[in-house]
């Protein structure tokens, strides 16, 4: 290779944004060319959606300008959607254009797992972009107003969750918050707003503490929220949803949070996949491909014990720095690091002033867990933007 | 007559809560009991519905509490709907009972006139009440939502707003604001919204100077606002209108601004009505009605060129204190007075810092016009509700 390597870098999620940040530190001038592309000109902080999602806070606290991360002098930046990947001509195709690599990472984050659940594809609502949650925010709000028209469609007024995992569980905290504003501003009764969260694994929040769970399921009952645990829906209609007690639910708001596959370009490209992942090597590469990364959402990393971590936002980020490392290990012809995820904690919101988490080997709860979320939040902002950043949208 | 007379007063649109106010000042105690019917436990301001409707204003500044302007020691207040007028009885019927009456006050309010244009009432909006400007608001920024999920959707940035009357023209002017910030909220190209402000007289604005209605209609073109003066609407669909003209105009939104009628209480309660109204006689009473007063949209004033005045907050608020005058005299056996319409001038607003309006017999415009239109609306807070209600909801 003659001329100098070329690095691609598809989505700005998680993994992608910290690869490219990154990258920018640790090569040297005339390395590599690396540029990133992705779908909008801006990154958003995916576990901070369920706050906008319910209106509890601005869309714009969630998001950040690519060009205030990057920079452009060092990276390009390409503001297209991935259509497919050529992995045998080294070729991606984007909406406008193409472009050739010599190692690609893929970082192009997950699709909603439905579950093959009839309906819930084309009536239920995803957490998932910012697009997503801005109308997710205005479809409730527009329920409301809706209701005052017709008093009698109590189904306006019925929030079904489907999904208690972490973002379910935090949707409803911060929905349940929102609820009695809502109620204040629109002059609605605030009884008759039913918020139901359903889920079909036997507990809430399935692998977190049963302690953490049962208090988190207290906090939010006491918010007015109805728990259907280990009850599974069986349809979505525009109606609402039936569950497979036989039970129908009117609802005209349905949110599905219920899991998140790989992406669906990877199988087509030809990587063998399972639920639409990659299951990597110890480097995070595809195996059989020695230039192609895959991080987060698209990828899965297997624990000691041989079970799949959850994606999250916490594995994206250490694996998009071993991910960097070893391409600037390769580029350089030295060894490659093996990645090994540390689980640092988890804290799930509650809504306002409440959370549960792990943090270490600790239990915390409430008010504690609260403000270790925000510590969490702001200590990502400052990982991808630094003080600035921390000061600009650290205000949630 | 041994008990104190009764006056119930239907409705608590400027007419009706003036009349009460005055009534509460005026009337000794034990010369009447005064009891003030009314759907919502809040008065609004029908004069600054066109704010809240395009969301630049918060509705909350376009109400104000009756319990904060009524005297609840000299007046009963009834929250609850008119359901009939049987006045051959002296009785009204509400949702919840019945209330017996000597002498009745009627200001109820008008309905949407539509001219049996097909699809308007089922398909069109109408900026006629609390609960629907804050329909209207949210709305219209699910359209914005919507369009995001499907960018082919060039309906949901299409606004149609029919009449060019007084409501019409400054409900375009605050959309127009609007437009700007919604797009900047949504990520949308501006380039891509069309308002349309479509009218079937020869001109907008009908009766009021041709210099100044040429002046509001640049002002407002130059703010993207398409005008189609002299354009009937043939037809209302879930898509659009249809024009007399031939065209079609795909439209999410439609608002009909296009006038207004008489209650259709007052024709089944047996009055003599034209277009749904009582015309009054000279002490503002139904013909052969000596009890009754007929107010505001309800009631029909003739010029002295002997055309009906157009009904306004303006020549409502002047009825009020003659009908309240006469209350007490017809009480007291007194002499009744006569009504004159006395026109103070007429301000309407073209969005933020623009206006148009007649002051006496000075033409005025721009800046100037709208701070006059802001005199006016503080005017009628401090003759409704003195200093506080001004400082309260006099931000706007």
């Amino acid at each position: 290779m003659s001329r100098i390597p070329r690095i691609v870098i598809l989505g700005a999620g998680y993994g992608g944004i910290v690869t490219a940040i990154r990258l920018q530190k640790e090569l040297n001038y005339n390395e590599a060319d690396v540029t990133l592309v992705n779908k909008h000109d801006y990154h958003y902080i995916t576990t901070h959606l369920h706050m906008p999602a319910a209106g509890t806070d601005n869309p714009e606290n969630a998001r950040v300008n690519i060009l205030k991360l990057i920079d452009e002098f060092k990276i390009d930046f390409v503001k297209s959607t991935v259509v497919q990947i050529r992995q045998q001509e080294k070729k991606v195709i984007l909406e406008e254009g193409t472009l050739s690599y010599d190692y690609l990472v893929i970082g192009l984050g997950g699709e909603p797992e439905t579950f093959g659940i009839p309906g819930l594809k084309e009536y239920a609502l995803g957490i998932r972009s910012i697009n997503s949650v801005r109308f997710i925010r205005e479809h409730i709000e527009y329920q409301f107003a809706k209701f005052k028209r017709e008093p009698n469609r109590l189904d306006y007024l019925t929030f079904v969750v489907g999904g208690a995992g972490f973002t379910g569980i935090e949707f409803v905290g911060e929905l349940a918050d929102r609820i009695p504003e809502l109620c204040k501003e629109f002059d609605v009764d605030p009884s008759l707003v039913k918020i139901y969260n359903i889920e079909a694994a036997p507990t809430a929040l399935p692998g977190f503490d049963p302690e953490l769970v049962e208090y988190a399921m207290n906090v939010l009952k006491n918010k007015g929220v109805t728990f259907k645990i280990a009850t599974a829906i069986k349809e979505c209609t525009p109606e609402g949803v039936s569950l497979a007690t036989g039970e129908e639910i009117k609802a005209a708001t349905v949110i599905w949070t219920g899991g998140i596959r790989g992406n669906h370009m990877l199988e087509e490209a030809g990587f063998e996949t399972m639920r639409g992942r990659i299951k990597v090597d110890e480097t995070l590469r595809a195996p059989g491909h020695d230039n192609v990364y895959v991080l987060g959402d698209c990828s899965i990393v297997m624990s000691p014990e041989g079970r799949p971590y959850p994606p999250t936002a916490q594995i994206s980020m250490q694996q998009a720095d071993v991910c960097a490392a070893n391409l600037v290990a390769q580029i350089r012809g030295t060894e490659l690091k093996s990645f090994e995820y540390k689980p640092k904690g988890t804290v799930a919101s509650l809504g306002r002033g409440e959370a549960i988490g792990i943090v270490g080997t600790r239990k915390i709860k409430g008010g504690a867990a609260a403000a270790m979320k925000k510590i969490i939040d702001l200590r990502y902002l400052f990982i991808i933007g630094g003080i600035p950043l921390v000061l600009k949208k650290g205000k949630f």
